[in-house]
């Protein structure tokens, strides 16, 4: 097991009903700003909760943070809070909505031009404290400190992570998320897939409880996942998913081993130049990482085959060919096409690619850095 | 699932040389109180390594903290760190110092008598802050706001929690594990098995990835634990003993289920009485409980039989005997005898026990409340 350090101060409530708990986590007397997206929680009940439980609080509101969320949007939240002097925020949405929420808070006291915390990694001291209320299982931002954010103006998509935006508490209820359109929770569970993969195919490490755990939250996902997709409002399948859904990417599951997450770098490529969710694009890449990286990740695949899939006829490249095949299978059976051809995106973008990665710097990408441009373009091309 | 609150603030620090990291996570210029037990870290090193660490620091000592730590003596602590005006209380060794000093850390600030925080569950509304330098994984003090203190003057063997006595920082250096004797690591690895089993062996309540995340904790301690006997400074057998046995009781697993809690019960009896280690009252009472429950606990038992066990032959009684007889074998293996007759404890012992219940005014115990003194005298009936 690799050295770490882990910690994770975020409260989660858990379950039915737990919105009208607020209040006691809100310091007292705190004027909030309620950040929030498309509007979605005004048609399905939560907006009205959330005010309910904090009726005797001061409220202000600040809608429209959307998905993959612009710098541009966010700036105005920055310019109103602090104009209002607001003491707590409370994001209240899907992993958009936290992420953004997350730079707001950090770049309210930030003394000069808040982008260079993601673009010049600059050194995040104060924020002001958010909460968050989850209206969809898929992120995991909502027990996490990292939040993404994408500048319009020059196209680019950056992360920062800061303990100070740690949510001090994060509220999930399945029910309030009952009402979402399939396809955002089909992208959930690939989301939730494909993130504790990225911290699990990589290579052996000595960490056993660490490769179960992840094995744990991959079989739940299998398990419950297509429950969810064909009953959405069975509290049970729709709970499950969405804690396997914060528990993998909460911290726990990747301390002490190497981590992957070339498929994520690359994916990000594909919404940036075609506008693809991240569910999918992440369901188009991931087979393929697979597949190009069965040799260094041949250990895992044998234990991934038959410990989550159960796959135990054929050589050692059989099972791992159809613990891939299974792979894809899982995806496309959620509602998520595997192939860049189902999104109408051909192979000219393969080099486009390649050449936005070269042209960022990147070397190599994967546990083992050795993913470069060029084998960016053989993973792609397998996509197709 | 049932709803739940998940909550643990405390910052793991695991692995190698991770003490030289302790003066990072300890308030610049605090006055610090290292508290330890009978001396075991001034041979093995870890003292030597953590007074390194914290040269920069005024620091003073409390030794002498006794397993099953006394009030009587945590109270000479409280004094000594009231008088010096302790800033941040360092505990320095197993699940007793940790335990005693977090009844010191909420005693110092404590207007009254500090057993009433235990005695009549007096509010603590404040604790100096503290760390920890784990030297022995066993009881997961070191990730939870949990402590248990005994009264010698009335034999009384009580507990808190309060979340003003997580530490701050855990420290879980393998290494720092190496010299204990044989027989406490032995116990440490039924203490954390039967932690994970108290929060698993009930009955289905819809949370498969807590189930299987309790299932991933008992296959590896059933996988490493061995290893660790039998090659005490192996360090990656060890560090993952001593994950398992954090991960047992940080809330984690327990989160949304049903726990049942019995064995502990009982097993606090046999070591107020005949002054057992809390491992091995453990390995004599579990089997039995599972034996005796084997009804209400049904549905888990075979779950636990099938997959911790892998046994699948036989009809559903002989399945869940199987799986009762590898639990015990286990323990055995482990160098943890399971009979009461091991430890000279006769069956005399029963009704004492059953009556020192009963005058404690307790009902019943377990998930379902349905282990009545008269239930209890039959588990230990059956662990002769």
């Amino acid at each position: 097991m690799q050295n770490f350090i882990f910690h994770n101060p975020v409260k989660i409530l858990f379950g039915k009903g737990q919105i009208a708990k607020i209040p006691q986590e809100v310091p007292q007397a705190a004027k909030i700003l309620i950040t929030y997206g498309g509007g979605s929680i005004k048609k399905n009940g939560v907006y009205d909760q959330v005010k309910a439980a904090l009726q005797d609080f001061t409220v202000l509101e600040f809608g429209g943070i959307e998905p993959n969320p612009r710098l541009e949007t966010l700036m105005q939240a920055v310019k109103l809070a602090r104009q209002e002097n607001i003491d707590f925020l409370l994001a209240v949405g899907g992993g958009s909505v936290l992420d953004g929420t997350k730079f707001i808070a950090a770049a309210i006291p930030f003394q000069g031009d808040p982008w260079d915390i993601l673009a010049k990694k600059a050194s995040v001291t104060a924020a002001v404290p958010l909460g968050a209320v989850l209206t969809l299982p898929a992120t995991g931002s909502e027990m996490n400190s990292t939040a993404v954010v994408t500048k319009e103006e020059t196209r680019e998509k950056l992360y920062f992570s800061s303990p100070l935006v740690f949510p001090k508490f994060s509220v999930l209820d399945p029910e309030a998320t009952f009402s979402l359109p399939p396809k955002q929770i089909s992208n959930g569970i690939v989301d939730a897939f494909t993130h504790t993969v990225e911290q699990y195919l990589t290579y052996p490490a000595d960490a056993p409880l660490q490769d179960r755990m992840a094995e744990s939250i991959l079989q739940t996902l299998i398990e419950e996942g297509p429950k969810t997709i064909a009953h959405p409002t069975d509290y049970t399948a729709r709970a499950n998913v969405m804690w396997c859904a914060t528990m993998a990417l909460n911290g726990l599951i990747g301390a002490g081993v190497p981590q992957d997450w070339a498929t994520h770098m690359i994916g990000h490529e594909l919404t940036a130049l075609h506008g693809l969710d991240r569910g999918q694009t992440l369901a188009v890449v991931l087979p393929s990482v697979l597949e190009i990286k069965r040799d260094t990740k041949r250990e895992k695949l044998l234990q991934y085959a038959k410990r989550v899939w159960g796959i135990t006829q054929g050589d050692e490249e059989q099972i791992i060919t159809e613990a891939i095949a299974r792979t894809r299978y899982f995806f496309e059976s959620v509602g998520v096409p595997t192939r860049m051809s189902a999104y109408d995106v051909s192979h000219e973008t393969i080099p486009a690619i390649s050449d936005r990665l070269k042209n960022r710097g990147m070397v190599a990408l994967g546990e083992k850095q050795d993913i470069t441009p060029q084998v960016v373009e053989e993973i792609l091309t397998l996509s197709i």
